[in-house]
């Protein structure tokens, strides 16, 4: 009695609301859909200063949050902007979200592919930051490639394309900006609850009906160890489940950079040819799910790439395709029938257009990179050689992320500026053998300095690891949630 | 190496380093002398930004600070700012420093008798904030008392006289004030490692040769329990001897409000009339440490303050008194002596004087209050009876303590302008018999109104138990390190 009465004296301090809060969860208690209300709205509208956010933030760090209280967290954080609104749009809005890797390109595929399979696709994608590279960055590699944000125009997209991908609009979501601005700068990035929040708020604002996770595990993603990809994708599906979107949670594996090829221009690229109705994803794939025949070294070089493509896809096409193995060979069959028949590249084609990118300017600039990597002579290249003999056993493709950022191909902070032609080439797969002398990667950098080619050196004699033995069989689909 | 590479690419922030100085302490490691100078003189030259700070704290109160990280924390925070340098005087230099009680008058009777003594005591004191009441806010009830800061004539105070009580200038500890104003919105308050090097940063400054704790346990302290309260003791007792100072710290019972009197006029005057050679404060320490005789209500009534004090005397005249049973009777002994003979009132108003506090003015003050308590009829006070039979056995001392905010005693918030008159006095001891409708306490305040009676009413009924049985006797000094 005593003890209330001297708190009501001062709880007209929004400021001491906020106190308590935070010693709420300090102590290990749950915090109530109320409480975590409160917390996001005066983020969002800035009546809570920053010391108090930060303080409760890293009080989740000791004390966590259960699911209930990630989905009161996620569908705050998710209300605190503008949410699309796609009900006028006939058919099941799916999406793909994945944790970043290097290399990873997939979202250019998985938006035409299943739009052209029927689905609606409303893709929203990030900007690269750190060692990470980014789908809107790929994106503005293409000459003209508009990032609508017209309601209106998206939702036309939407009913006659069937799938954009755009980026994250300033209003989509803000308390999560706020809330991720100061993670950043007080070691609070990692904690699991906030990460499941942020990812999962925008998510919710896209009025989506489904989701297919891509929780990458490995030296080049966030989630380094399988129990750690494993408890974030648990919590993502438990999470977006709560919230009422049906959701499946795919492990990858994220050693090697994904495809040939790294770098803005040069991936976007890739993931275009991979669309096309004939060259080696494609016979890839016909020897992963069709004939079931050995892969030539050109095909293991994108293997992993076409794999986690087709698996995600086939996620994406069937919800039951995690579960049930039928389901799976028969979504796997139809989106094989789409890129066999062209009808995957059509659709590439029309989305790009409708967004109006330029598709043969970027294949132009393409072309000059592809064209120096192919000049031994280039002055813009330089040849990373093994200077051991063995087999090709392991990446860290967290330093080679880190190190295409040094060299300008992505940001340290978010007003960096980049270079979109900086590209990264893998001339060995995973496992395979090599002799002293050997070029394991080539990267193309317009300018390149001696200083440049020393780095390179440096980070790769270390990220690239070379043994006497040969590495055991990895599996590139880790696990299904 | 690649890991090392990309940290050192962003290290050029300060930003950066104070991320990674928070991550090592949220994974729970050992921060370094150098980390956490880095991190104080950031804070005192305000380039760390508060969010940081903040995170920080909550990181501590996560993972705690042992005590090699408490004394750098504690070293760093006292030479954040001005020290006060008495190498000009000769002798011991010892101060007392309480976590602050209800009714906590004993620092004023303790300069002047450890200065009677032979010691100096540079003693340096806070206002009341919240329950507890503060040294500063009971000298500003003397007409006159100056808080001198002129560090010369600090210097000639402790020469001449032997001892002084001064406020804490702003330039004393910077780094705890400013960090202390963010523990106070981020639910970081109640940390172990915090408390210890907030209490001792400021006693560092102080240029002490010893130093005793009165660590006050019970409900009207901030450590409730004796557990906590030897946690904390333990803290300070090994943080300040590792940083170089003798410390004794007793650990005393804080339930019922100390003395006769709570309330900044009529607490001063009380401690004056304690200093006095004769009176029922020198009859009860007779009693106590002398003829061993029974005392009468009267005297039972104050016998903790008696007690309390007598034992902090005693610790500051004899740093050897806390575990020597023959040095604490020769330490007691010696200050009995100086009691009786006047030289502890001499010394008291000789310090007062020097000063330049009016004792008269004061106690003109307090014969009003005093007249006031006296006259039943008085319509500035309210006597609390209790509605039951039994024993007093009980009391809510935090509970009181805010009651006393509330009434305008003390301040909710630092610019809270206080009313020095406003008084309680307690009329029954703990385990005292009382009968239904016995008076326990008696509140003075001019101009009291119906409501704050009903407030008192309501507040008391709660904070005093008067139980079936009679309370088993309780120690006043619980523990000794």
């Amino acid at each position: 009695m005593t003890g209330s009465y001297y708190l009501s004296a001062r709880s007209a301090f929004a400021e001491f609301t906020m106190n308590d809060i935070i010693a709420r969860k300090k102590s290990g208690q749950k915090l109530s859909r109320q409480e975590i209300e409160t917390f996001v709205r005066g983020v969002t509208e800035g009546t809570i200063p920053d010391y108090q956010i930060s303080a409760l933030l890293m009080a989740i760090c000791w004390r966590g949050m259960d699911i209930t209280e990630r989905s009161y967290l996620t569908s705050a954080m998710a209300a605190s902007g503008r949410r699309l609104d796609f009900t006028a749009v006939k058919g099941t809005k799916v999406d793909k979200h994945s944790t970043g890797g290097v290399g990873d390109k997939i979202s250019l595929m998985l938006a035409p592919w299943l739009a052209a399979a029927g689905k609606k696709v409303p893709m929203i994608s990030g900007r690269g930051l750190g060692f990470t590279g980014g789908t809107l960055d790929k994106l503005a590699a293409i000459p003209g490639y508009h990032f609508e944000t017209d309601p209106a125009r998206l939702v036309a997209l939407l009913k006659n394309v069937g799938c954009f991908i755009i980026g994250q609009s300033a209003d989509i979501a803000p308390a999560d900006k706020k809330i991720y601005a100061l993670r950043d700068v007080t070691a609070t990035v990692d904690e699991i609850s906030l990460i499941t929040a942020s990812i999962l708020s925008k998510k919710l604002a896209e009025d989506l009906d489904e989701l297919v996770m891509d929780v990458k595990c490995g030296s080049g993603a966030f989630m380094q160890s399988l129990p750690e990809a494993r408890a974030l994708a648990k919590s993502i599906a438990d999470t977006a489940r709560a919230a009422g979107v049906r959701t499946t949670c795919l492990i990858t594996a994220m050693d090697f950079p994904l495809g040939l090829y790294t770098g803005n221009t040069i991936e976007t690229y890739e993931a275009f040819e991979f669309c096309r109705p004939s060259g080696i994803y494609l016979d890839t794939a016909n020897k992963l799910y069709g004939k079931k025949a050995p892969l030539n070294r050109e095909e293991l070089l994108v293997q992993p790439l076409v794999e986690i493509t087709v698996e995600l896809a086939a996620a994406m096409l069937d919800h039951q395709a995690r579960s049930d193995k039928k389901a799976r060979v028969k979504a796997i069959k139809t989106l094989m029938a789409l890129w066999q028949s062209g009808a995957l590249e059509s659709k590439m084609e029309e989305w790009v257009a409708a967004q109006k990118g330029d598709l043969s300017g970027l294949r132009k600039k393409a072309k000059e990179i592809l064209a120096a990597f192919a000049d031994p002579k280039s002055a813009d290249v330089h040849t990373y050689r093994t200077p051991v003999k063995g087999y090709l056993a392991h990446a860290d493709s967290r330093a080679i992320g880190n190190l295409m950022v040094e060299l300008g191909a992505g940001r340290k902070k978010s007003e960096d500026s980049i270079d979109d032609r900086v590209s990264l080439e893998m001339l060995k797969y995973r496992g395979e053998p090599c002799s002293k002398g050997d070029a394991l990667v080539r990267i193309y950098k317009p300018g390149i300095s001696s200083s440049d080619r020393r780095m390179i050196d440096t980070v790769l004699k270390a990220a690239l690891k070379v043994s006497a033995t040969k590495p055991k069989a990895a599996r590139n689909i880790l696990a299904k949630m």
